[in-house]
């Protein structure tokens, strides 16, 4: 079990009092063509329409803004190389803190580029020769600043909940839910809406086939390890699951799926032509997993989170033009 | 002066009344990196997400819903290589119609079928040696069918003019309004409801670049013609404007504006990379061109009309790539 106690759904209402004004309310979209594909009902949450195109502005938000005022002063810092790195840089921003992202030194010039423009100091580190967390976890020590990690924590796993929150009340109760899943900061606040609101709604966080690491979690009852999968969803390269989003995981998801790089690809495809929508890789997880499904999710409603949009534009069009994804 | 009598701001409201429960009200988006680039503050209308991918539903149902119970029983005939096609061909089968849509036998075969798709018939023509305005007005003849035509009609003009009102009761006033310029059905629509709503709003028609016979009928007070214009923006390959269209244009447009192939692949990039959204090269016209205009839009408030999203998956992804646009 886990050291800090777990957040519950109250913890999710009180991140969406916290964040309105803040993140977008983002829309709730549907499919004629893939409701009578599925023969099912489908309802989109389309947070790669979120602000800085993803559903990490929620959780970034919500523990950014319950710091005090010493603590704010300080700053906040984190170790990222995704959508979370942005997104702690845009809430800082936002609520006029020092935010201090620990990024590899190749990363993607693009994303260094991004995160600066938010604002945010960034520390390049080695990956071959140093240890990301580590240098966080000196650099808030020496500096008396917030730690805010990327998914294993209480205010971002409740702050990520509110994208199911505002999905159960636009859409109305819901048969079945699909979530990305990473290291589950989405899939478990997602959990503690949907439970709280629906108690029978189904559950299903759904994993890149490469990296199933929740998938044998979940089965073996204990945080299984995993080397770094290769995969176009670079949302959902984790290692592992956290010990607090695991503890939620187990007690509320009914099953984790999986989706291959090609399913992904489909299913980006499939977004662009009908739906006129970009969703990046690890955004297309939840609707790929559904659609394997069909069949049985027959004259259900189905939720989908579509955690995110942000691909770097030529490999977007080297995977809509139909090229072989390879991670 | 036209035959038929203007429509008006009365005729967008009830076309507006007509449509509900049938077209989508689509979302008005906007993005902080538009508004810094220029100093100004956007609002998309975002008719991309619209049924059949389109604005052009809402006037082809508002027409075909006026049809009285024996027209409806002979079905509506069109002629279209394009969006107008399957927005007349889904709104004759929502209103359990019969729909006959004359296409070009060199049509995409991905148009053909999304035609045949929503349950209309097709009749093909060779565009070399045949008049497609003839065929259609024969077969209507013969068949004792509905003849609706793309742009120039009164109905088709107040269904289109519902995009408009709709982002200006969203999004509030407006001082300029930029709505992309084939025929003018959507211009002249979104004209009459911003001429009603807030009439010191500019409005301003944006057509392409290599077929600017719009901007020449403007400045000359009468209907130009030119021969095909080679531009990506298919949906804007008009070869003039219609009579009814001209009439409202030149009494509520206050300019018309043109992009460049460079400059419409630009903004489509911006929309998949920065809004996540699909926008078809005719729907970036009107941002292409408010994003020329720049500073001289500073500080106002300022509309744009994305009219579609249906563009080939292999076309958008090398126009995406950064391809040299070819028309």
């Amino acid at each position: 079990m886990p050291a800090s106690p777990l957040p519950t759904f109250d913890d999710v209402r009180a991140a969406s009092t916290r964040l309105q004004g803040h993140a977008l309310r983002t829309p709730v979209m549907t499919s004629r063509t893939a409701d009578e594909a599925a023969g099912a009902r489908f309802f989109f949450k389309c947070e790669n329409l979120q602000r800085m195109g993803a559903f990490k502005f929620r959780g970034a938000f919500n523990a950014l803004a319950q710091l005090d005022a010493g603590q704010r002063r300080a700053g906040a810092v984190t170790f990222s190389s995704g959508n979370h790195a942005q997104a702690v840089a845009l809430a800082a921003r936002i609520l006029g803190m020092p935010a201090l992202i620990v990024m590899p030194h190749d990363a993607p010039a693009a994303k260094l580029a991004a995160t600066r423009d938010y604002g945010a100091q960034v520390r390049l580190y080695d990956r071959h020769t140093e240890d990301r967390e580590q240098i966080a976890q000196s650099l808030a020590a020496e500096r008396g600043m917030a730690l805010i990690p990327p998914y294993d924590h209480p205010h971002i796993i409740a702050g990520q909940g509110t994208a199911a929150l505002e999905l159960l009340q636009d859409a109305g109760p819901l048969d079945a839910l699909f979530v990305p899943l990473g290291g589950g900061g989405l899939l478990s606040g997602c959990a503690l809406a949907a439970r709280a609101l629906v108690p029978e709604c189904k559950i299903f966080g759904v994993e890149p086939q490469a990296g199933n690491d929740g998938q044998q979690s979940l089965r073996e009852g204990r945080i299984v390890h995993i080397n770094p999968p290769r995969t176009i969803a670079d949302g959902a390269q984790t290692q592992h699951l956290g010990e607090i989003t695991f503890a939620i995981i187990r007690r509320e998801v009914q099953d984790i799926h999986t989706a291959s790089d090609a399913e992904l690809a489909a299913a980006m495809r499939f977004f662009a032509e009908r739906m006129k929508l970009v969703v990046e890789p690890t955004g297309c997880l939840g609707f790929a997993a559904a659609r394997r499904l069909g069949a049985s999710l027959a004259g259900q409603r189905v939720g989908v989170i579509l955690s995110g949009g942000n691909v770097d534009l030529p490999r977007y069009a080297q995977l809509l033009g139909g090229a072989e994804p390879a991670a």
